[in-house]
């Protein structure tokens, strides 16, 4: 598959589009032929799997175990949740009908009508309903709490609009589900949980986010409360790439799952809920990309290094490939993943251009000169630099660097995160941001939904978060009405 | 949860029964609310999660990479391959309808009648067809070959009969599915990891299994070759647990995938598709375990090794789990998943009877006495042995211990397995093997799918495959026709 590296779009000629022909000419994903699905390419997938793997690390250091529930929902179990109901059953897949039959007319299969199922199935869009109602069974006595689950799966939400990653009908996520015996543990459980996905966005992602509570328009169906992480991509939009959610008893209720206090009282059993989802994908290529292509942080990158060798002719071929398995080899020991380009049908440069558009955070190039020199040719995918360094002491220097640009691909993306959040104090200063800047906007609100509606209706940026670390509590008017507000919210634009 | 041991059925007595409830029992799948659809809990998701990370190390060590398709294939794909269509595309679950509404007679939600879908949706029994869709895409010369992709996923196929980890509606699996430039390449790799295949079920599951070819009667639909691996499960009834298709051109032929040879001319792209499911719980499960519950191999054990206080009084207690939490801090330096159960609201009558139905391979109690004389008491689930071992020397002493119970079990089976393979010369001894032994029946088929399906109709035994490593060619009669055959096959009744 040929890298087309010189149709990619720029990033200042139109953001969408770059990102769109990126994801494709990556390798990453595709459009599918069902409308709204995408298929994962084996490299999109690959940096999926560090991600679930990180993720599945900590949620089980965290005490919570993996579980499997039916991709079926009866329809009936939307209705049980009223707000939940409203927020997920209209968009969905409805399975109708169990079988299908050879056609009469010769036009292939058809439906079989009397296979009609008496209730109709819904593929989960999340699974709260089924799994509360499989908890019931399992919880009788305060002993048998918490309940620490976490699953695995792909989900389905009828959108209308979609795109690679960032909004898919099908998509992939792990969603947690957990019971408790009271308030506050549920509360501390939510809380727990956004901070790891906040320390996983910031320390494997390299994207800084801000952690805060959602307002009360925009929280999940069915709860009480919604943390949530909310990253700025290089557009200046927002991206909601995480939620915690505190469900109190709604879905006690709606199942009628109760416990037995150490007291003997019988008591409705409290809830959370959270997930990431393959979203993150969008947000770790929109947060750091470049005209180039990816650039991925080495902590979740398939390929740490890719080393090209630069010959002529196949002698010298197999000299320069020789030599950089023997350095892939030390690397590898000191867990680094190499990948040896020996390839003879294409050049040097489109390799080159290849693992830039890939994201590959080192690139290692050997020729006969450094051969010679005992030196190897360096080059960082975040900086776009290139130096000679000598091989004696390649290994440490490239186990060293992994860390830095780790960390100076969260630094660049901190910085501008920071430059970002900007602060409005009156309706002109917050439209004209919106407009001309972007990124966050820290101003009053009044904190009522119609208020927030309107802004929304008015700008299209809604209130992304109300911060937990940021904003201090501090007297003002809100933006819109007026009306006296006690602290600051982020505003934005979003995906 | 109380643990129920003194309610398990005996394997003697309803062996089906007895699997049913130690399923549930042991705490690892349970019915949910969907017909058919199962709840993998935990303990059973650990057993499974180790499997995959087994089997997704050995696909990597043998080239392949993971990625992910829809979940959804459009209707009309399915009638593109005549027989898989046949095979496949009856009994499945069918998306006909992508909203539901608020229902005027307030009787909750219902189907939007108007928001159906132009063509219906199956749900993926098996994904050769989207693949091979999406394939068509990434192959345009030799130089795209081979792709070496797996999916792990879930799937669905509408059984009517359903049973935990056997046969589900929905089940977890994992799919390969590969394209190739020449026919003996994709047969050598249809043979490649049903061997793959083998190596699992031997050396991780502890579970022989009998490789072959299936019959063209029960080959995979649109197959030219069905290799398979066939357990033996304790009440002499076969399971297939994994299968490997060499799908010749019929695919490419389907999608019109071709590629551009060295030379120049377009030919035909050729396939290959394997999988193993969550049906290889159902194996491990009734290959090992008896009438106190589980028997887990070392390998596949969420907990490998539980510890146990014998103590009266707090203190005691204290002072026993001190100790042992000292040991398991050695064992678990050594890779040994250690669980210290301190519960104080059981007696270790109790978690004894638990470890053992969670078939934990080795239990250990220590007590004051042990304390005292530097002792502790060592319990295997496989051979229900104990036995009071000195302190010095346990952390060795247990590390070796998993190999010699993994060793064991396989062994047994293996000898149970091979005890259960018999000649059978006449349809008089076919027929009483059948019925009074059962396990496999090795004789002489004519090579038609008449006596085939004559056979199976008369005894519901069906030819499990025809061996590749245990029958040697040898002139015989047929067991049914009579007519002359150069080989022996192996039948048996089957899950």
């Amino acid at each position: 598959m040929a890298v087309e590296l010189k149709d990619l779009t720029k990033v200042e000629d139109n953001y969408s589009k770059w990102y769109n022909e990126l994801v494709v000419k990556a390798g990453l994903a595709e459009n599918s032929a069902v409308r709204g699905c995408m298929v994962i390419k084996p490299y999109g997938y690959a940096i999926w799997e560090k991600m679930q793997r990180a993720l599945d690390d900590m949620f089980k250091a965290t005490g919570h175990e993996n579980a499997y529930f039916p991709l079926f929902i009866p329809k009936s179990f939307f209705s049980r949740e009223a707000s939940h109901v409203e927020g997920f059953a209209k968009e969905c897949a409805v399975v109708t009908h169990y079988r299908l039959m050879n056609s009469s007319q010769g036009e292939g299969v058809v439906v079989d009508p009397s296979a009609k199922l008496e209730e109709e199935l819904i593929v989960r869009p999340t699974s709260e309903t089924i799994i509360w109602n499989t908890y019931k069974n399992w919880i009788t006595s305060y002993r048998d709490l918490p309940i620490l689950c976490n699953q695995w799966a792909n989900v389905v939400r009828w959108e209308m609009r979609t795109r690679l990653f960032l909004r898919t009908a099908e998509f992939l996520w792990q969603e947690g589900h957990t019971a408790h015996a009271t308030s506050e543990e549920a509360q501390e459980e939510a809380m727990r949980m956004i901070r790891v996905y906040q320390d996983f966005a910031e320390n494997w992602m390299g994207v800084p986010v801000v952690v805060g509570h959602k307002s009360p328009n925009e929280r999940f169906a069915g709860a009480e409360d919604t943390l949530t992480i909310e990253a700025l991509m290089q557009d200046g939009k927002a991206l909601q790439s995480g939620t915690s959610h505190f469900l109190g008893q709604n879905f006690a209720k709606a199942f009628d799952v109760t416990y037995t206090t150490k007291e003997g009282k019988q008591e409705y059993v409290w809830a959370t809920s959270w997930g990431v989802s393959t979203r993150l994908m969008g947000a770790l290529i929109m947060a750091h990309s470049d005209n180039n292509g990816l650039v991925l942080p080495p902590k979740l990158a398939p390929i740490q290094v890719a080393m090209v060798p630069i010959y002529k002719g196949e002698e010298q071929l197999k000299v320069m490939t020789e030599k950089m398995e023997a350095i892939a080899a030390e690397l590898r020991k000191r867990g680094i993943s190499v990948k040896v380009d020996a390839r003879d049908n294409v050049r040097s440069g489109f390799k080159f251009a290849e693992y830039e558009l890939k994201g590959v955070p080192v690139r290692l190039a050997l020729g006969p000169r450094d051969l010679e020199n005992g030196t190897i040719e360096l080059a960082r995918r975040d900086t776009l630099s290139k130096e000679v360094v000598p091989q004696e002491g390649l290994v440490d220097r490239i186990v060293a660097l992994m860390d830095e640009i780790q960390t100076n691909i969260y630094q660049k993306a901190l910085d501008f995160r920071n430059s970002m959040i900007t602060k409005a104090d009156t309706w002109e200063e917050f439209i004209d941001i919106l407009d001309n800047k972007g990124g966050f906007v820290s101003a009053h609100w009044d904190g009522t939904p119609e208020t927030e509606q309107a802004i929304k209706d008015a700008t299209k940026a809604t209130i992304r978060c109300i911060p937990i670390d940021l904003v201090d509590e501090e007297e003002g008017k809100c933006i819109f009405s007026g009306k006296p507000s006690h602290r600051r919210v982020l505003f934005a634009r979003s995906y």
